[in-house]
């Protein structure tokens, strides 16, 4: 089977998304002569070197299994440690759509977390492009850091292990992500920090920040075109015959207010 | 004033976004002498040239407006041409989540419209990326042609003006969006086109669709990791004393249903 | 035909909603001689009367229209005077649910606004129940007076020109619904109002009432049980071969906040 | 303490609810003597008897507890035998306020499950109407009785262990609530159950169930007025310092659908 390695072909070393069934999914790297063991079945590594992405193998007991190149979103869903709250996938779309994210940004990020969206942010900017990330606790950082290293996308990123209320080293950025509690208390070197124009987001769980944060917004006046939204994601049965939305559903991670730079007055 | 023409600065043959207010709202490319006209006022064009974006300027009239780089979102909401139902940045979020699209990639589009979809998925893909659009309606075509040149991406963009469902040229394909009234007609040649374990994403209107659709890939046997989404927007009054959704909301567009593509079974 | 006048058979003096299509409805009482005029034809008040409700009739035109009782939410659509926000069916149904309303009931209205809410509450409660309106401004009492008689239930409400921060005069009444700017300043007259561990519903459109509501609730300590609901409303284009929601909906009306009357401490 | 019992003052066989904290709720009859157990400390029932419902009581381990009067939806919520799934209140109250539920009003139940919808149809018709509820299984009958037994409304509902769709006994019924697999096999028996220009609403959690219902009536045009509904509500969480929508909610419980009865052509 022809093919390139880790698109289209699996071999040693790459990364895996074995689904047996819809609860039971994996996500590792091939090591010759490894064993992925679970309630259904052992998977040999072995058995899936060589095959193309998308093949079904068997584990141990004959039960069938798929093997997929692993999304940002499945990485998500269970690759990575969580160490705090995450922005969810249904965000991080809206937030690449409203930054105007491309290949080649240069991108602000103030509050990592466990790294879901420098990763985002990281996979869209591109190899040409690049992440500062602002992080007050070190132990996060170190949690984003070993992600963004299983991700592939460490070398894009720039982890600051400090408080970015002291200030951002940083000029002339294109875009914007704030996920902190008191966002309103960075304003002033966030507007430093972004080139004439460039948008910024805000991730907030609570109304009552976005209340605030759009108080000392209109107070400044260094900002213009605010907006508030919420992303809702329903997900259905996908049954053919019974077509309906899931139970149950993530009704609220947070608000996401956009805003832009405004310039100062030339006078 | 320093700065990157087009990216920082305002010259001459940059596009503009000129924000009055919420409702007046225009996109224009800047030429020298020329003039836009408003309820609220005139703008002459060489007022902005010079200015960093993010500047507010005067019309004749003394009223105040902002000049904004316009983002690939405020072109969708009113700085193109529309011969269709389009596809909303709510959706194209998520789909650029569930795609994983990234810099680089090869993406196809059955179903261009105008050409709304195809300027999300050129941007995101890069310049090194590519998105081959097949659209059965020649009328459509020149649409979205027209649009994606206004937003200089026509050249990671060849466009097809042919039906689909009597084949695809492409091979290896990282990725496809259907937007088509009977995407089960079109399954065996998007298999086709498609990279092992590549995803496809159908936008359809109507649940019976979503029902149909599913019973074909279920039939076929050729694709897993199915999920069916539907993508809630609500907007906020971005008012800091009265915070509140908007009373109306777009409250439907479409079905989202990802799938991927499985291998044939080697025997 | 036999039958019960104005419940089966459409008599003189009945209420009548008029449907042509889904846009032409018109509610109004049948008498004799009388004409409607539509751009679709006239109907002649005659030839409805005697017809069982749910009957065709033809206008003028040949164009054919159904009779029908007009209910509640009908008459709350087209068929009142309408001077303010109101609160939505939508709302409504959870509200009547919260507070457990039944017939017999004695209910307490603050705000009464057009008399929408007084009208469902009466409406439940029936004839051997009652509600108590207060409303501070005269021309809103007046119109909601209008409403509930065209409806039938002004027996059953006794509206009270009257700001109830200033007091209100019954005791012991089995529930409350509360639509005021700051209902914060109703509490204490509100508590002595209610009997032992009755509820209350406070409708607000902002989540900065919400909040501050909350807080005076907490800091009285003399509620308890309380909850925050919004209501969101999908209506789906009803076609067996396109199954969708509309595109558009009504996104929001107001926060509902539930909460129960504690009894002081007896020390 | 002067009221009237099981209203205003708990006395031996009064129904309370006792809530120690959101999660430590109990519904239960008072009777002298008896004890209840919970992992916070014991309540002895002789405790509450004599005060006004509202009022804090001391547990055994001097943990703080509120007796308040059950509501219905208290019920509902861990009250009740539940052997089927149920319609959530939500849902409940836009049915009320869709067949214009009032005192004396005569309604059909087709498919009684557990006979929470029951209990609401009874307790708004009152004790001048009635609801006839059609159930296939005995065994779910046998447990919607006792829940309405314990709820005090059995004697304003019949319950008929019967194949509704082998004919209805009663005629001229002012509404009827439908929640059965295959709705489209009622029609007929229900159109002549109805009086004139009554209405229907029908549950179905699956979309392809409402495709198809809306296809039969459709199909017979003896109905008209056919809507299709669907619920969405958000709780939040109740903190003024943090006002938030819950994390998660019920997301989907079924379509509603409501349509009106349409006399036969008269030729």
């Amino acid at each position: 089977m022809s093919g390139e390695c880790c698109r289209d072909i699996v071999c040693e070393g790459c990364p895996v998304l074995l689904v047996i069934d819809e609860r039971r999914r994996f996500i590792f790297r091939v090591r010759r002569g490894a064993r992925l063991g679970s309630d259904r079945g052992v998977l040999r590594h072995d058995d899936v070197i060589g095959l193309p992405y998308g093949s079904r193998v068997r584990l141990s007991t004959g039960v069938e299994a798929v093997v997929l190149q692993p999304r940002l979103v499945d990485y998500m869903e269970r690759g990575l440690e969580r160490r705090s709250q995450v922005i969810y996938p249904k965000d991080h779309g809206l937030i690449v759509m409203l930054l105007d994210l491309r290949p080649g940004m240069r991108v602000l990020e103030v509050g990592v977390g466990s790294g879901y969206t420098t990763a985002v942010l990281a996979s869209i900017v591109g190899p040409e492009g690049h992440v500062y990330s602002y992080e007050i606790r070190g132990d996060m950082a170190e949690t984003a850091r070993r992600n963004l290293e299983r991700l592939g996308l460490l070398d894009r990123v720039t982890i600051r292990v400090r408080d970015a209320r002291q200030g951002i080293d940083e000029r002339d950025l294109d875009a914007a992500v704030v996920d902190m509690p008191d966002p309103w208390s960075i304003l002033e070197h966030l507007h430093k920090a972004l080139r004439p124009g460039a948008g910024a987001v805000f991730f907030m769980p609570a109304a009552n920040q976005v209340a605030r944060l759009l108080q000392a917004l209109e107070l400044s006046g260094a900002w213009t075109e605010t907006r508030v939204y919420e992303v809702l994601l329903r997900e259905y049965e996908a049954r053919s015959d019974a077509l309906r939305p899931r139970t149950t559903m993530i009704a609220h991670t947070g608000y996401i207010l956009y805003t832009r730079k405004l310039q100062a007055q030339q006078t």
